[in-house]
C-alpha cells in the first residue's frame, strides 16, 4: 500500500531521538535543571541581532514581490554574486554567482549533490565517525555508502583503510570538517593527501572522483584554519549551511558551490539543477536568500562554544576520560569507559547524563557529547561524569 | 560522470522558460509596456500586509530560538494544531495537528506523497490538461504517470477515458482543482463520481487507490465552492500551498494532510515522514510555519484576479475565441485558432502576445493565458488578440 522502505525510514526511532525523549520524560520527573542532555546538535548561540535586523529591514523596505516572489531555480542572481564575492574575499577563490546553487541547508545540498552524481552501481565513501543520515541519503539515490574505519588517535583520515576501500565504483568521497561527531578539523596535510590519492585513483580508474565537502560547521573552529577544499582539489562540491553560523537551523538555507575548475562545469551544474528540480528543492526560501546576502561575511559569536569545549574537555580529562582535544563543531567524542558504548551510555543515564553511543556514527567504543548547551549545565554535570568514572574504577 | 537523467532535467529548457526569455529579449528591444506576457503563473497580488506584519512581529517579539530553531520533522506541533482548527472551522472536518505534515510548498507536498506511496510498477493517473512537472516528479520516484485525455467542453474529468486507463497498477490519481491550466473547478458531481469509481475499483482490484489533491489554487475561485475532497473520499492526501493564497511563492510553505479516516493512518503518515526525510524536506522553513499559523483563516484579496479573468475572457470571446468560462486559478485555456497550438503561439508572438501551447499541458489545440498580470496590460492586449484573430479570417 505504501513504500515499506519509506515507512521504515519515517518510523524507526533513531538512538538520538530515543535518548532525547527519555530526557524529556526524566525532565518532567526530576526537573529540567537535573537533566544533562548532551544528545542534540542544536545551536544554542542565539541568532545574531544583525540577522534579525536584516530580516526586518528587508520586510519593511523591499517590495513584497522582490522578497517573496519566485527566484530562478538556483536562487536570486544578485544574492549569488554577493555570496561569491564574500567567499572570494575570504579564501582567495575566483567564484561568480554562476558557481552557486542556493539550497534549503546543507542536508538538501548534499542530497542534491548525491542525486546529481549517482549513476547505477556507484559507491560513495565517507570516513568514520560520520553523520548517520549520509547512509539513507546516499541509498535514496540508488548508490551505496562505504565507510572507512576511524583513526581514533586524532580523528583524521585513516588512509590505509581508505586505500583498501576506494575502487573503480567510487563516485565521490564525503568529508565533514569540522566534524560531527569527532570535533576534529581535517588538517591541510590530510586534505592534500586525500587530494593526491584521488588524483591518482581518478587517473588509474579512468574517471573523475569527486569530493563532497559537507561544511555546516565551517565557522565553528577554535584558533585553527579549516582548509578550503576547492583550493586543494578541483573536483570538489562545497555544501554549506547557515544553520550553525547564523543559528538559523529551522530556516533551511545554505548553498552548493560548483567551481569552474571542476572537470565539466556545465554538465555538473546542469545535473545539480536537475536533481534539485526532482527533489523539489529549486528556489530556496526567498527572504532568507536576501538575508544571507545582506549579512555576507559576518558570523555569530562562537566564543561560547569554545568556552564550553574547554570546560567539558578539561572536566572529562580530569575525571579520567580519554579524549582528543576539540578543534571545532560543538561535539566531544571521548572514549567510553567500557568496550560496549551502548552499555556505557545506558550506565551514564543513571546519572541523568544523556550521551550518544559512538557506534551510531560508525565508531563503536566512543560516545558523543554535544556541548551546545548552557555553560552552567556543563559545570553541574562535571561531578556526575566523575562519579560515573569512579563506578568503573570500583 | 553525472546522472544523464539529472543533467537532462536540469538543462532542457521548458517551453514556458523559452517564451519567458523571448519576452525579456523583446522587452529590451521594444519596451516592457509593449510586451504582453501571459506565460508565467506568478501571483501578482502583493503579499498581504497582515502577512508582513505577522512576520515582523514574530521576529521582534519571539525568542530567536523559538523562531529559527529546528522544529520536529512534520513541523511545529502548535502550528499544526492551529492549522487543523482553521481547516475544521472552514470545512467541518475533524483534523488535529497530527494529521498535518508541513512542507516547503505544494511541489514538495506532492513529491513527498508520491515517494511515500510508490512501489515498484505503480502507476499514477492525472487528467489533462495538467501541470507538466507531475511527469518528472512521478518518474523520479520510480513510478509511471498515465494521462487521461481532456474533456474540453467544460474541463471536468473525462470519465469514459479514465475508466479505460485505471488498472490494477493504479496507486493514486492526482487532481488539481482549481486547475492549472484550464481555470476549471471540479464540481461536487465530478468529485463524487470520481470517488465512486475509485471505491469500486479499489474493491475490484483488492487494494486502495488514493487521491492526491494538489490544491495550490484553492483560494482563487470565483463565486463557486471548491469541494473539499476528503469529505467525499477517505483515501485522500491534501497538498496545500500558501504560494498563491498569501502570495509567498518564494518562501516555500504548505502542508500535506493525512486524514484519520484514510485506510491506514499510521502506515501512511509514517511513509510520508520517511519520504520527507530522504527528500530532505523535514522541518519546513520555521519562521513561515509561525506566520501561517498567525494568519490562519485569512486570505489575500483575490478580486483583482476575478476582474482580470472577466476582462480577458470577454475580450477573447469578443475577438472570436472559444473559451470555457473561468472559475478559478488565474488562467484561461482557450481554443487555438489553428489545430497546431505551437504554430498558433508562434503567430501570436508577432503581436508580442506571449502564450503557452496547450500541448505542454497534455491538451493540444489550446493555449494557456495567465492573467496574473497588470490589468492595463490585459486592456492593451485586447486589440492585438483581435488583430491576431482577424489574421485567421483572411
Amino acid at each position: 500500500m505504501v513504500s515499506e522502505k519509506m515507512y521504515e525510514l519515517g518510523t524507526k526511532k533513531s538512538t538520538i531521538r530515543t535518548i532525547f525523549e527519555f530526557g524529556r520524560k526524566r525532565a518532567a520527573e526530576v526537573g529540567e535543571e537535573n537533566i544533562f542532555d548532551f544528545s542534540l546538535g542544536n545551536p544554542n548561540v542565539p541568532t545574531p541581532e544583525f540577522v534579525k535586523n536584516a530580516a526586518i529591514e528587508i520586510l519593511q523596505t523591499f517590495e513584497p514581490s522582490a522578497v517573496h516572489g519566485y527566484t530562478v531555480a538556483p536562487g536570486n542572481p544578485k544574492v549569488r554574486e554577493t555570496l561569491a564575492e564574500s567567499v572570494n574575499n575570504r579564501f582567495g577563490t575566483n567564484f561568480t554567482g554562476k558557481n552557486f546553487f542556493i539550497t534549503a541547508g546543507a542536508a538538501a545540498a548534499i542530497t542534491i549533490s548525491f542525486k546529481a552524481l549517482a549513476e547505477n552501481g556507484d559507491e560513495f565513501i565517507t570516513f568514520a565517525p560520520y553523520f548517520p543520515e549520509y547512509k539513507c541519503f546516499v541509498e535514496s539515490v540508488g548508490a551505496e555508502l562505504k565507510v572507512v574505519p576511524a583513526q581514533p588517535k586524532d580523528w583524521q583520515i585513516n588512509f590505509e583503510e581508505f586505500e583498501k576501500i576506494i575502487s573503480p565504483k567510487t563516485k565521490a568521497v564525503i568529508i565533514n570538517s569540522p566534524n560531527n561527531p569527532s570535533g576534529a578539523v581535517y588538517s591541510e596535510e590530510t586534505i592534500k593527501k586525500l587530494a593526491d590519492i584521488l588524483t591518482d585513483k581518478s587517473k588509474k580508474f579512468g574517471h573523475e572522483i569527486f569530493i563532497i565537502s559537507d561544511e555546516p560547521y565551517r565557522e565553528i573552529a577554535y584558533n585553527i584554519e579549516v582548509p578550503y577544499v576547492p583550493k586543494f582539489y578541483k573536483n570538489t562540491l562545497v555544501c554549506y549551511s547557515y544553520s550553525k553560523s547564523f543559528s538559523l537551523p529551522g530556516e533551511r538555507i545554505g548553498y552548493i558551490i560548483v567551481p569552474n575548475e571542476i572537470c565539466d562545469f556545465e554538465k555538473i551544474f546542469g545535473a545539480v539543477a536537475g536533481a534539485a528540480r526532482v527533489l523539489t528543492h529549486v528556489n530556496a526560501p526567498s527572504l532568507w536568500q536576501l538575508v544571507i546576502a545582506k549579512c555576507a561575511g559576518k558570523s555569530s559569536d562562537i566564543s561560547i562554544y569554545e568556552q564550553n569545549a574547554k570546560l567539558l574537555y578539561n572536566g572529562l580529562i580530569d575525571a579520567g576520560f580519554e579524549c582528543v582535544k576539540p578543534q571545532g563543531a560543538f561535539y566531544l567524542f571521548p572514549k567510553a569507559l567500557e568496550e560496549d558504548d551502548y552499555a556505557f551510555c545506558e550506565r551514564a543515564k543513571k546519572f541523568d547524563l544523556l550521551l550518544v553511543p559512538g557506534a551510531d556514527f560508525g565508531a563503536p567504543g566512543y560516545f558523543r557529547a554535544a556541548y551546545c548547551i548552557k555553560t552552567e549545565t556543563i559545570e553541574k554535570s562535571l561531578p556526575l561524569f566523575k562519579k560515573l568514572a569512579e563506578e568503573y574504577q570500583k
